[in-house]
């Protein structure tokens, strides 16, 4: 089992019990809670609070042997995936879910520029911008200057850019407002730039504009129908506009693992494996793949999302598979996903929520995103921890992990 | 006021209410408490638990500006400090509260194996080392090289040292313990070095034979009157002892921060500024210099320790003479430093406490020392976290920090 996402727990989970020995295969020790990394990068939540040792996760299974290794190639011939340090681990049956990274479209240059977010790093590397932007601007005599470090630009506006653009503005506007004396935080910009038509896009017309009405509300400025066509440590550009800005975060493009490459195995435009409908690779029925590194048509012909519920049905079906293998009875029929809703938070009062038969905005449709999140946290601690810092920031917008780390402590990366 | 640590913080908070307007310059934008670093570097707490923005801490006082700035040097002859971009600030009245970094006794070669435990960086460095030397074990085939990872070895036996060694024990033989398969995490070694004679040297006899029995319970090896002589990459040597070791933790020694360089002002063997009795530098009576950056003497002749308490009173002092002199009055007399008692914990179940006209030991100092520092942090949200893991560690021996973050994921720098 390569990969310690949604999508290789599941798998491992779904497998207790059959009578197997599984090597689990990390190069991170923690399993990371994706949905809620936005808020480790807005200084809301800890790392802590999003990611949990994978060894501890399953440490009651004694089957199981977890290593912290990186995996770099697969040799289906020999039955075996090669390690980062030249070593090799045998397998009979091979799970891979390495998930994918942040791209740029081509534009990799753009990268020092416009920081993704996929990883614990990614978050605070975020966190650590954002707020040596506000610190750097109380510092600026240049009023130019100044207004570039306080203008913040998200690329891409699906549900990360949205939780990402709504939360920046309240932390502007709310949070960090009495904290400063020279600057007043609530004139920071906050552009999310689209190159499609809508926020949202996989979202219903009308929570689309919900949620567009929403971020306005909050200050933020929303361009549609607005590819970048460049990212600089100067700004941004966007049509014929050249924005001055320190900080662009993107969110708006993804490149799945080499996982195709290692196998030779057909892709997609973003490097997504092929898999066939049993979610094995082609021409190797002992090799799994599932998660945002493979793509399979979901019921409707569009590809099945790069979320984390389409990875945990991935990974059920394949535990399923495999111990129906191993019961010697015939294979459940292909994989299919079921779409079962799609939520996005603006900021801390509103949300949106698509379960199909049933849409729901506002502010409860934000208590039930919160209930849900804290119900797929893993642990009483966590719950307990995050719950806390959100009734904290819900009553007094007070954002409890407002730590710059890393890095020199005067931002030398905003120059 | 330069330097937010405890002594720099006390004084702005003593100084509330006065008639001046206050420029608080750190070069960090946390306020850390130090004494629970260590739980953060045993991946015990989140960074966000024992730390806090300075501005936050003071929103409420709009007659104080809080800036992001490195100071590095002051011509006292203007009036000024000067900034790492080359800026300055003037100033009626200075107070330096600059704190103080590790030191190797003349060895700085040490320091790339040696790890100091006195930033946030230095504690999650501390713990990545940590996480990584059991998931290197849990990988390596040769024996001796296992072992080496398996040992872990911390120099010094004062607080740090003491609260080190024992969690990192516990971390060994109890929370990691049913996580690998390969490796027996209670068979680690954890070697705890002292030069002296004693541990906890500054604590009555009693209690520090009761911390080193407490210590050898819990498996840790107590070495006394070994002053160490090398450390590389490889192991450390002391007497005639070269252990293999790939973790080394140094709690031995300090050197205070330049501010007696910046003002040419006497100072002793670790670069501490020698303060006048009430606390001003010699030559300069509107410059103030507090915490673990001065030498004085406290009232049994021996230099007032570099301890949080100690600075507290001596911010306490400073504010109390300057509000004196706005308001015209004869200074108060001088400073005098009053120590109220020494704390050290030893794992989840002891500790020792020395209130002077009392002592403590056991479970009900554990308890104590739990109360104690859960009431100094800050905020209710914070003092809720804290408690929250605690109970965990304590009933469950589930620590709730085990991330391994930054640096490449693959410890390289553990060869």
């Amino acid at each position: 089992m390569v990969g310690a996402g949604f999508g290789g727990l599941e798998t491992v989970k779904g497998l207790a019990g059959a009578p197997v020995a599984i090597t689990f295969i990390d190069r991170r020790n923690h399993h990371l809670f994706q949905p809620l990394l936005y808020q480790v990068a807005t200084a809301s939540l800890a790392t802590s609070e999003v990611a949990w040792p994978i060894r501890s996760l399953v440490r009651d299974r004694r089957e199981v042997t977890t290593l912290l290794a990186e995996v770099v190639g697969v040799d289906p011939d020999q039955k075996r995936v090669r390690l980062e340090d030249g070593a090799s681990i045998t397998y009979d049956t091979l799970v891979l879910a390495t998930g994918a990274r942040h791209a740029y479209f081509g534009h990799d240059e753009w990268e020092p520029f416009a920081l993704g977010l996929k990883t614990i790093e990614d978050a605070t590397t975020i966190r650590r911008r954002i707020l040596l932007a506000f610190e750097r601007a109380e510092r600026e005599a240049d009023p130019a200057l100044r207004q570039a470090f306080l203008t913040f630009v998200i690329v891409g506006a699906g549900p990360t850019g949205v939780e990402l653009a709504g939360t920046i503005a309240e932390l502007a506007r709310s949070t960090l407002a009495p904290d400063f004396r020279n600057i007043d935080t609530g004139s920071a910009r906050v552009v999310l730039i689209e190159a499609g038509p809508r926020v949202l896009a996989g979202f219903p017309d009308d929570l689309s504009d919900y949620a567009q009405r929403s971020l306005e509300k909050l200050g933020v400025e929303v361009e549609l129908g607005q590819p970048v066509s460049d990212c600089t440590a100067e700004g941004v550009t966007y049509g014929e506009v050249r924005l001055a800005t320190r900080t662009i975060l993107w969110a708006a493009g993804v490149r799945a693992s080499p996982a195709a490459e290692w196998l030779g195995a057909p892709f997609d435009g973003a490097g997504r494996l092929r898999v066939a409908p049993d979610l094995t690779v082609p021409g190797h029925p002992e090799i799994f793949a599932i998660g945002d590194t493979v793509t399979i048509a979901g019921p409707d012909g569009r590809p099945a999302p790069g979320i984390a519920p389409a990875a945990k049905q991935e990974g059920q079906y394949v535990a399923a598979v495999i111990k129906a293998r191993l019961r010697g009875e015939a294979a459940p029929r292909p994989f299919r996903y079921r779409h079962e809703g799609s939520l996005a938070q603006i900021g801390k009062r509103r949300a949106v929520i698509d379960f199909g038969w049933i849409k729901l905005r506002g502010a409860l449709a934000w208590w039930l995103w919160g209930i849900a999140h804290i119900y797929f946290l893993i642990g009483t601690r966590t719950r307990l921890n995050v719950a806390i810092n959100w009734l904290w920031i819900h009553a007094r917008d007070q954002r409890s992990a407002r730590l710059i780390t890393q890095g020199r402590p005067i931002g030398t990366e905003l120059s």
